[in-house]
């Protein structure tokens, strides 16, 4: 595209901004580290939901990736991508749309965790007429779905699913509470050694489990040791955020992704400054509520991404930010007009509230990335 | 349209759906409560943010209406809306937008608090040779921005408006915490005192306060009184929610918006159901988490719209939604696959997160409306 002259300075505030360095920085870190431990990455699209964030994932050549929706699938289908893990446990009416992707040649594989599911999914494949590669969710933790890793319902699970099973999958979540860097490699070396087992009693039992798949964002920066793991998900490490520099996986200045917002008031008897950036441009994602610090709706930079020590995004209503100054900091004197960047808690809630996000590159704009939205 | 066959068994889950017929409820429910007061009803956009829901409000054709961005400003415009105040501070950024719609013969309001957003304004004004009709935020309990009633600012930034000034605008912010009928009639009551009186201290300066707007939903129901008023705002009530029902100001009946999911899973070791309905349907609004009643991620119901006594959704992450039983109420069975409805904390937060609505009447899809979206 024709170079911009467009700066951070020029669209109509709020926007979601991805500042490209930091997220090809991030995206480097973990390719790196999943070479040199030498095991597949297939990154997860539900944070970014754009196929230039996940081309960065995978330099530039589309490889395997995790979706969570189907509209994501579809949408990276078209984009070229032909290994798709879709990780949310399968609604069976949704069926026959992971039966058109397979009709077009994408592995789409599914993913469950009861006999009634696996059930649906073998009916669904005879009808068809083909495979419907199947993962069976196992969990390790207690902090969504899953079979537990000795239930007799995992070998059921795999019978039922026959030759649709391809292996299990886990995830992490209590990684998101790990607060040290101790704590997230036992939670690593934990996920693998639930999944590297759950895989191993299916095969004891005569079962296929060629794929054994796990992966957070912190643990896939954790772990250094993956024997027996054939591939690592991640997602939210593209952009960062303040929940995982709470957890100490990055630092606030590897953060890519900002909401630029214009103060536009001020109530210094409250102390506060106003801006146009409320919970419709943040969302209402309070991630780093329960962490040591609280970072509010987000802190706060100058349009550079320099910090404003001190300033926080401490209420939101729908259009309406509130920022206040901490820890003795004055508030600073930020006049009508003034352009900030607002580093959120959590960038795949954040993210979810934009169409799409510019590019900025050394202070130009030089792109805009569509995002996938809806089911 | 043609009838349709669709119903809410239909589309892949999530989902978000209007129930026609009490939006329609809802909307004739205020709009007969200020015709009996004699006052203007000026309806907010910003919570459905779709041109039909907006004209139920007004019994089917265009009228006045407040919206929260000026791409909501744009779209009214395209659809026949000729009145529209923007009720947000004005970023001066944004002016050539206002002046690009005042141009079309679009009557758009700004609203201010500053004399430097007053300079900015009168500056544009001259510019484009128009006027810019200019509201003055007036603060009335110190929750968002605003001017307060006695402030000398008051006087300054009418001044400095001159002939773009077009009167003063207060919302009640403390009324969403007015947890009795008495104290919503207070607050109302309150709203109103302020508004009148700032609009008075305006015209003793000879400065001119055509327009005397005051609004929120709770204040709008409450109020009995709104002599010196010329018009009110609201818009949550078109569809309510469960922090509106927590307040009094409407039924659990009444709600008009819920989000359709499937449940996916079940934990019965820690007495969870999951369904396919996460925060990226629901949002991360926690409106309830400090009424007296904490209603989670939302309430649930049959597709028919029963309550199912004591289910809660107590845990949201971005595609999964977790039920729980409360107040000694079992956990129902509900296979895999069954389809739920939730009823949501904050209407504004959940509709944000869909791009459009189905439309249910009689338990049939009869119609789709978009969302207007982005800034």
């Amino acid at each position: 595209m024709p170079p911009s002259d467009e700066t951070l300075a020029d669209p109509d505030t709020p926007f979601a901004v991805v500042e490209l360095s930091r997220a090809q920085r991030n995206a480097e870190r973990l390719a790196r580290r999943m070479r040199d431990l030498g095991v597949s990455l297939r990154p997860h699209t539900k944070t970014a939901k754009a196929l230039p964030a996940t081309a960065l994932m995978h330099g530039s050549k589309p490889g395997p990736i995790t979706v969570s929706t189907l509209a994501e699938a579809e949408a990276f289908a078209d984009g070229g991508y032909t290994d798709i893990t879709y990780a949310v446990g399968i609604d069976p009416h949704k069926l026959p749309r992971v039966v058109a992707l397979l009709r077009r040649g994408i592995t789409v594989r599914v993913l469950l965790d009861s006999v009634a599911q696996a059930s649906a999914v073998t009916a669904a494949a005879r009808e068809a007429g083909l495979r419907i590669p199947s993962l069976i969710e196992v969990d390790c933790d207690g902090h969504r779905g899953g079979v537990l890793p000795d239930d007799p319902a995992l070998l059921a699970i795999g019978r039922q699913l026959h030759d649709c099973l391809d292996g299990i999958l886990v995830h992490a979540g209590e990684s998101y509470f790990a607060t040290t860097a101790a704590a997230q490699r036992e939670a690593a070396a934990h996920e693998r050694d639930v999944a590297v087992a759950a895989a191993q009693r299916l095969r004891d039992e005569g079962l296929y489990a060629g794929t054994v798949s796990v992966g957070s964002t912190p643990t896939a920066h954790a772990t250094d040791d993956l024997a027996g793991v054939t591939e690592v998900r991640a997602g939210n490490y593209i952009f960062f955020d303040l929940v995982m520099a709470g957890l100490g996986v990055c630092r606030v200045e590897d953060l890519a992704l900002s909401v630029v917002v214009t103060v536009i008031g001020h109530r210094p008897e409250h102390g506060w400054i106003l801006t146009d950036g409320g919970w419709m441009a943040l969302s209402r994602d309070r991630g780093t509520a329960n962490q040591a610090v609280d970072q509010g709706y987000g802190l706060v930079t100058d349009l550079d991404g320099t910090l404003l020590p001190g300033l926080v995004v401490t209420g939101a209503s729908q259009e309406h930010g509130i920022l206040t100054a901490r820890d003795g900091h004055p508030l600073p004197d930020l006049p009508i007009g003034t352009r900030l960047r607002i580093l959120p808690n959590h960038a795949c809630a954040t993210a979810a509230q934009h169409a799409s996000y510019r590019i900025v590159e050394n202070g130009r704009l030089t792109d805009t990335w569509q995002r996938i939205s809806g089911w």
